[in-house]
C-alpha cells in the first residue's frame, strides 16, 4: 500500500502566498497566526498522518466495524490512531480557549483535516463530526451543558454525533418524528435515527449524541424540531460518568466504501426514554442544525480534495513505476507515466485537486474573517461570501472527486479493479461525499435558491466583480487566449445567474433544473479564478520547481479543464422544458 | 431487490426502425431475419432474463466466488441459470449452422445479450468470453479442431476462456513470455496467465481456454506470439472427455466488482506442460486475437448498455416512491421524481443509455454487413466502418455507463450507498468495463491513430458524410436551435480529426494527447446523430407514448447532453502542450 504525504509545500502556498495569511492575520488581529507556526503545525500533523493513519487506512477497509453484544468495535489500530491524534491536540486547534482550544484560525485547521482524511477518511470523520456537535454547542448550548462538556469535546476525550435523518426523514427533515418529553430538568427522547456517523464505538468512554426532536406541543414541520444532548453515559456532578444511557446502535450499515466508520442505526428510548437536554431554544433546532451543518459541508468538500490528492500519489507512483508499451519518442517499453493520455489523467487529476483546494481554503479563511474582522459590516461581507462559497465548495469538491479518484483506478488499468491495489478503496470511499451533508442536488438548490435568488443575485455579483478585478490585476499570469476564455466562463456565469433571476418567476422548474449545471459551472470558473490567482501569485515563491509547476498546472486547467464550462452553460440556456417534458408517469 | 424488464419496445425499434431492419435482412440476404422473428426472440429472452438472472445478480455479488481444492466454485444458482441460457439457444443464436448455430443475424444478438448483461453481467461475462473465442476458432483454427470444439462450444455445452494478460504484459502483449514446445502433435504450454475471466468454474464439464504463447524459435515482440487451444479437460477421439489437463487456476481475485465472474490466475504447466494445440498458423496469434477482440470490444459496450439501462428502471422505481419534501407547484412532500434535478438525472441517464444502446446496434448491424453483404466492395466499406465505430461503441458507452451508474446510486440518496439497496453494485460492476478489452485510453489511441491516422482520414470523412446526409433527410425532427448545436458538433468533429492529420506529424505527442477527447467528442457527436434519426423515424411507431417520449428524450439530449462537446473541442483545440509541460519526474 502506498504511503501518504502530505502536499506540505502546496498547503503552505495556498495559505500564505494565495490567500494572504499575514492579511488575514491582520484583519482577524491574531498575531500567533504566523506562517513559521503554520509550518510547525503542518509539519507535524504530516507525520502523525503518515505514520500512525495511514498505514490503518486499507486493513480498516478489509476489515470493518463489528457490532457486538457491547456496542460497536473499531477495527484494529483505531482506538490508539485516534488517541495519539486527541493527545497531539488536532482535535482543539481553532476552539476557544476558554474550553482548551487553541485559538488558531479556523483556516489552520484545513491542512491538517486534510492531511487526516487523506490518511485515513473512516477514522477521520470521527473528528470531523465531534467538530460539527463542539460548534452547535458552543453557539447554542447553556453555559451549564458547555461547562460539562466542551472542555472534554474539545480535547477529544469524548466523541460527538449529529443524529438527523429517520428513515422516512432525510433531506426532508420536516417529516421527523423523534419525540422528546419534559421530564423535571431534562428530557425522555425516543425515536429511531439512521446513517449516525461513530455513532458508537469503543475509541473513546463517552459520547456525546446531539439529537433532532420534537417537543410535545412542536408545530408541525421544520419549524417544530428542537435539539438535544444525549450522552452515551450520564455525566456527574463531579464530572465522572454515571448510568448508561438509553441510547444505543442497533444496527451498523453495510456500504459500499468508509467500512471503517461504523454508519449506526441508533434507538433511543427503547427502554423508557433517553435522558437528554435541550440545547438551544425549544423548536429552533433547525438553527443549531446548521449551525453544525453549514462547518460539515466545508468538511466533505475537503474530503474531497483530501481523497483526490491521495488517489493522485498513489496513481503517480504506479505510473511512474508500471513498465508498458512504447511512448511516443520512445524507442522501447517505458513507463506508463510517458504516455500521453496518462500524463493527460495526471494532469486533470492534479489541476482539479488544486483548483478545489483553493477555493475550500478560500471558504476557510472567509469563515475566519466573518467571526473575527474588526468591524460588524466586515464579518457580514465575509458571512454571506462563506454562505455563497460553501456550496460550491462542497459541491464541486465532491463531484469532481468521483472524477479524481475514478482516474485513479483508471491509470493502475486492470490492477486498479483489484481491491488489494487500494485505489479501489479511494473511488468507493469518496463515493458518499455527494450524498451526506446535503447531495449535490441540495448544495445546487442552495446555491440558486438561498444564495442567488433570496438575495437577487448581490453575493454573486460581488463575487464576479472580484474575479474581474483579479483578472486586471494577476491576468498577466495567462496567456491571452487562456485569458479569454476564463473571461467568457466569467460571463457565462454572469449571464447564467441573471437568466435564473429574470426567469424564475415565470418557470417554477427552472432553478432546480439549472440548478446542477449553474453549481458545476461556479465550479469550474472559481477554479480558474483561483488557478490564475496562483499562477500570478507564486512567482515570489523560493522554490522553483513548485513555481513551474504551479504554472503549468495552471495552464492545463485554463487550457483542458475550464473548456467544460461550456456545456453547463449550454445546458442552463437550454432550461427547464426538456428537462421535465415526459410526464412523471411516462417515463 | 428491483426486477429487470428488458425495453422490448425500444429494442424493436432500434432495430427494426433506426436501423432498418428490412434494409439489413435485404442486404445480407437473410429472409428469416425478420421483425415478427425478432420479436418472439426478444419475448423470451426477457422472460429468462427476468425471472432467472436477474433474481441470481444480487445474491451472487454478495456470496462471490469460491476457490476449493477441486476448482472453483460458482455462486449458488448460476450452475442452473447457466444450464437453463444453453438449453434455450440463447448461446448459438448468430453462428454457423454447420456447427449447430441458428445462422440469425449478429444484430438479433444484441438485444439477447443486452439482456443478458443487464440481468446479470457476472454470469453473462461468461457465455460473452465463450462468444469471443468460438469467434477465434471460427475464423483461423483447423477443420480439425473445429470438428472437435466448435459445436460444444456453440451449444454452450463447454465455455471458452481468452488468455492473453501475465503480470507484467497487459496491454503491452509484446512482453509476453508464457510458452509453447512441440511435442508430436500438439505442444506443452508453460505459463502465468493472469485475470482471466470464467477461467475455471464447476457450471460445465469442459472448458476450452484459447492461450497465446511464444513458440521456441519465436520473433522477438507481437510478431512473435501463436495462440493455442488448451482444454481443461482432454478430448477423446469418440469425442468424450479425457484427462485433466496441466491448467488450473490458482488464484480467484478480490475485486472492486463483479463479485461472481471468477477472475482467475490460470497456470498451465506446473506438472510438466500443459497440452495445447495451435490455432492458425505460428506467431500469427495476435491476428487471432483481434478477431476474439473486437466482437468483445463491442459486447463490453454492450455491458455499459446494459448496466446503464438496469441503474435507469432501479432509480426509475426509487424516484416513483421514495416520498421527500414539497416540489415546486407541490403543496406538501411528493415522490422525489417530481423535483427537477432528479428529473434531470434521470433524464441523462435514460438520454445517454438510448444514444449509447444505436450506437453499439449500429456497430453491430455493420458488423452483419461486413460478412454478409452482397459484393466484397460492399463488405470492405462496412468492415471500414466497424472499425470506426467500434471503439466508440466501446469507449464511449462504458464511459458513460460510469456517469450514469453513478447517478443511480445518487437518486437514491444515503440509500445509495448502502449495498443491499443494490444500486452500488451497478457502479462497482461497471468500474471494470472502461478497463477490460482495451482500456479507455487504448480505445481512443485505436480511433485516433489506426482508424483515423492511418487511413488519412477516410473513414471519419465518410462518417461526417453519412450525419450532414442524415442532416438534411432528418434534420427537421429538430428545432433550428437543436440543429444548429448538433451542426456545431459535427463541424467540431471534423475539425479536430483534421487537426489531427495535419499536426501529428511535428508533435508527436499530439495523438496520445487529444485521444481521450476525439473518443468522447465523437462519441456524443455520434449519438447526437442517432437520436436525431431516432426522433424522426419514431414518427411511424404505432404507441404514441413511445413516439413522444423518444422525442422528448432526444430533445434532452441535444439541449442538454450534447453541449459537453464543447468541452472535449476545447481541450482538443489547445493540443499537447500543458499535457506534457511537467516532465515525467517533476510531478
Amino acid at each position: 500500500m502506498s504511503e501518504y504525504r502530505a502536499p506540505l509545500d502546496e498547503m503552505n502556498f495556498v495559505i500564505e502566498q494565495l490567500h494572504d495569511l499575514p492579511g488575514l492575520a491582520a484583519a482577524i488581529d491574531n498575531e500567533d497566526a504566523s506562517g513559521e507556526l503554520l509550518n510547525a503545525v503542518l509539519t507535524e500533523s504530516d507525520k502523525l498522518a503518515n505514520q500512525v493513519w495511514s498505514p490503518l487506512n486499507w486493513s480498516g477497509d478489509q476489515q470493518g466495524v463489528q457490532l457486538t453484544e457491547t456496542g460497536v468495535k473499531a477495527a484494529d489500530g483505531f482506538a490508539d490512531a485516534y488517541r495519539q491524534y486527541a493527545e497531539g491536540g488536532w482535535t482543539s486547534l481553532y476552539f476557544d480557549p476558554q474550553y482548551g482550544g487553541q485559538g488558531l484560525p479556523f483556516t489552520f485547521s484545513m491542512p491538517v483535516a486534510e492531511m487526516a482524511q487523506a490518511a485515513n477518511m473512516s477514522l477521520g470523520l470521527c473528528p470531523l463530526l465531534t467538530t460539527g456537535a463542539i460548534e452547535a454547542l458552543s453557539a447554542h448550548a447553556s453555559a451549564q451543558l458547555k461547562d460539562i462538556y466542551l472542555e472534554k469535546m474539545i480535547s477529544g476525550t469524548w466523541t460527538g454525533t449529529m443524529n438527523l435523518t429517520e428513515p422516512h426523514a432525510g433531506t426532508d427533515l420536516a417529516l421527523l418524528k423523534s419525540t422528546a418529553t419534559p421530564a423535571g430538568e431534562h428530557y425522555l427522547i425516543k425515536g429511531q435515527k439512521i446513517f449516525i456517523t461513530w455513532g458508537d464505538h469503543d475509541m473513546t468512554d463517552n459520547i456525546v449524541h446531539l439529537v433532532l426532536a420534537r417537543l410535545p406541543d412542536a408545530p408541525q414541520g421544520v419549524k417544530g424540531i428542537s435539539l438535544f444532548l444525549v450522552p452515551k453515559f450520564l455525566v456527574n456532578e463531579d464530572g465522572s460518568l454515571g448510568q448508561r444511557n438509553d441510547a444505543y446502535a442497533i444496527n451498523v450499515e453495510h456500504k459500499m466504501g468508509i467500512h471503517a466508520s461504523p454508519t449506526c442505526v441508533m434507538s433511543y428510548g427503547d427502554n423508557g426514554g433517553a435522558i437528554g437536554y435541550l440545547v438551544g431554544q425549544p423548536h429552533q433546532g433547525l438553527l443549531a442544525m446548521f449551525t453544525m451543518m453549514n462547518n460539515a459541508r466545508l468538511m466533505v468538500g475537503l474530503q474531497g480534495v483530501a481523497l483526490a490528492d491521495r488517489a493522485y500519489q498513489h496513481a503517480l507512483e504506479y505510473a511512474q513505476e508500471r513498465v508498458q508499451c512504447v511512448a511516443p519518442g520512445g524507442t522501447e517499453s517505458g513507463a506508463i507515466i510517458h504516455h500521453p493520455d496518462v500524463r493527460r489523467m495526471l494532469m486533470t487529476m492534479r489541476s482539479l485537486t488544486e483548483a478545489a483546494r483553493a477555493i475550500c481554503y478560500l471558504t476557510a479563511k472567509q469563515i475566519d474573517l466573518s467571526h473575527d474582522s474588526a468591524t460588524a459590516e466586515q464579518c457580514a461581507m465575509a458571512r454571506k461570501r462563506v454562505g455563497l462559497l460553501t456550496p460550491i465548495a462542497k459541491g464541486w469538491s465532491t463531484e469532481v472527486a468521483q472524477e479524481i479518484t475514478s482516474h485513479g483506478v483508471q491509470i493502475h488499468g486492470g490492477m486498479g479493479f483489484v481491491e488489494e491495489t487500494g485505489a479501489a478503496q479511494y473511488q468507493r470511499d469518496a463515493r458518499i461525499l455527494p450524498i451526506y451533508e446535503g447531495t449535490t442536488g441540495i448544495q445546487a438548490l442552495d446555491l440558486v435558491g438561498r444564495k442567488t435568488l433570496s438575495d437577487a443575485g448581490a453575493a454573486m455579483a460581488g463575487l464576479i466583480d472580484e474575479m474581474r478585478a483579479d483578472m486586471s490585476q494577476h491576468g498577466q499570469a495567462l496567456t491571452s487566449a487562456q485569458l479569454a476564455l476564463l473571461q467568457e466562463g466569467i460571463d457565462a456565469l454572469e449571464q447564467a445567474y441573471q437568466k435564473l433571476l429574470a426567469e424564475s418567476g415565470d418557470d417554477p422548474m427552472l432553478p432546480g433544473a439549472i440548478s446542477y449545471d449553474m453549481l458545476m459551472l461556479a465550479g469550474y470558473v472559481c477554479g480558474g479564478w483561483q488557478m490564475m490567482r496562483a499562477a500570478a501569485l507564486v512567482v515570489s515563491n523560493e522554490n522553483q520547481h513548485f513555481v513551474a509547476n504551479k504554472q503549468a498546472t495552471t495552464a492545463y486547467y485554463i487550457e483542458h479543464i475550464l473548456p467544460r464550462f461550456k456545456g453547463h452553460f449550454g445546458s442552463i440556456q437550454a432550461g427547464s422544458a426538456s428537462v421535465m417534458a415526459i410526464p412523471a408517469d411516462m417515463l
